[in-house]
């Protein structure tokens, strides 16, 4: 049985201010903690409402379980792991930059991504969204192993440091499919109500959009960051 | 202020099948329900928590939005909408096909992407979500009114009868990249967990995988089907 100071600790790591005070977060979802646990960071406890996922895990009943969940459908597992050490800036060919993205799914998605297009390092400005929020580590589904989320203070100085081309995704930039992209790149994504922040754009090489396959005004007047990057990575890596 | 009845009546069109029997359904957040205002489709009412939203909307207290939401943040708008009247299958040059995508979220986005590139259908087997769901509207951002979601019961059949290639984005197909897409086909998507359901996948002329980018087994498994419908798209609709 959970007990009432187990509980607390757990519910109070929704919070971003207690995640890095206690150096934790958590986890939900069978696939996302069987890849936690199959990884090199560490597990804290372990909690299932059927015996025979883990043999570490304890075993809780779906009432306990359904007071610790983050999400409306919980899942029979919930893990608290150790926030991973922070990490030096690798520096691929590709980076994929992150400014102000607030919802947790797109997060998660675009971390998958990376993931899939053979990234490990994804850049983030500080509004970007806590990568160790519930929901971010649930839409990633495990990647967020492999790709290490760097928190930077300033993202112009970070990618002028990187010292390759910085292109922005934004809405009057030139067509994507037209541009011939270079090896090593930045590319910026900006949040969906604000793009790229002001004093951000200035330091853009190129400005890049995905082109309107529709005339007129009756139409979507944009894309969800997540396909947003779905497009751009699929662009960046095809065989041409 | 609101009546029992009124709040009983929206919060009981969370239910599809009341949705079905009430021919009703409920917006929230304001992009979505300006794009609902501006078509052709039909609202029964609508509610705000700020007065200058709407001249015909009925302004209530926070809490009384607080009570009427399907979400953890309620925006400030709330429509109950008309389900609009059903149409005859248009059979475009290119058809997407979801089967049995049940994350309203993703059929969210992939409205909003097939907007985007000039699709006015999508076609749905009955174990899709369904697009009336008050968090499929929201992900839309209002493409729903321009993107005819078919709910078809037989979709081999619906899929033979719309007499064009059938391709089905699986995980052991050939490459996107290197596959030469015709000007008129069908894309079929199936679910993250089950696939495209097994009677379909024998009327698959061809199946197409977005191609791994990374070797080994220390990689995503998987990509959302919001993000390979864009990445599917994009390719579909690139000029080559």
């Amino acid at each position: 049985m959970l007990s009432k100071n187990q509980r607390k600790q757990i519910l109070q790591l929704s919070q971003k201010k207690q995640r890095f005070t206690n150096g934790l977060f958590v986890a939900e979802g069978e696939k996302v903690i069987r890849e936690l646990m199959n990884s090199s960071w560490v597990f804290e406890s372990l909690y299932t409402t059927y015996s025979t996922f883990h043999p570490v895990a304890e075993v809780i009943r779906t009432e306990e379980m359904n007071q610790l969940t983050h999400f409306k459908t919980p899942s029979p597992v919930l893990g608290v792991f150790k926030i991973p050490p922070k990490k030096e800036i690798l520096n691929e060919s590709i980076t994929i930059v992150l400014d102000g993205i607030s919802d947790p799914g797109n997060l998660g998605t675009l971390i998958r991504l990376c993931d899939w297009y053979g990234l490990s390092e994804l850049i983030c400005s500080k509004t970007t969204v806590d990568c160790f929020n519930p929901k971010v580590i649930q839409a990633s589904m495990g990647s967020i192993v492999r790709v290490h989320c760097q928190y930077v203070s300033d993202l112009a100085q970070t990618l002028k440091d990187l010292d390759k081309p910085i292109f922005g995704a934004t809405a009057r930039g030139n067509s994507l499919y037209d541009a011939i992209l270079p090896k090593r790149a930045s590319f910026v994504f900006g949040s969906e109500s604000h793009g790229i922040s002001y004093n951000l754009t200035a330091h853009l090489d190129e400005e890049l959009a995905i082109p309107h396959f529709k005339l007129g005004e009756n139409r979507a007047e944009s894309l969800n960051v997540a396909s947003a990057g779905a497009i751009f990575l699929s662009e960046i890596f095809r065989p041409s």
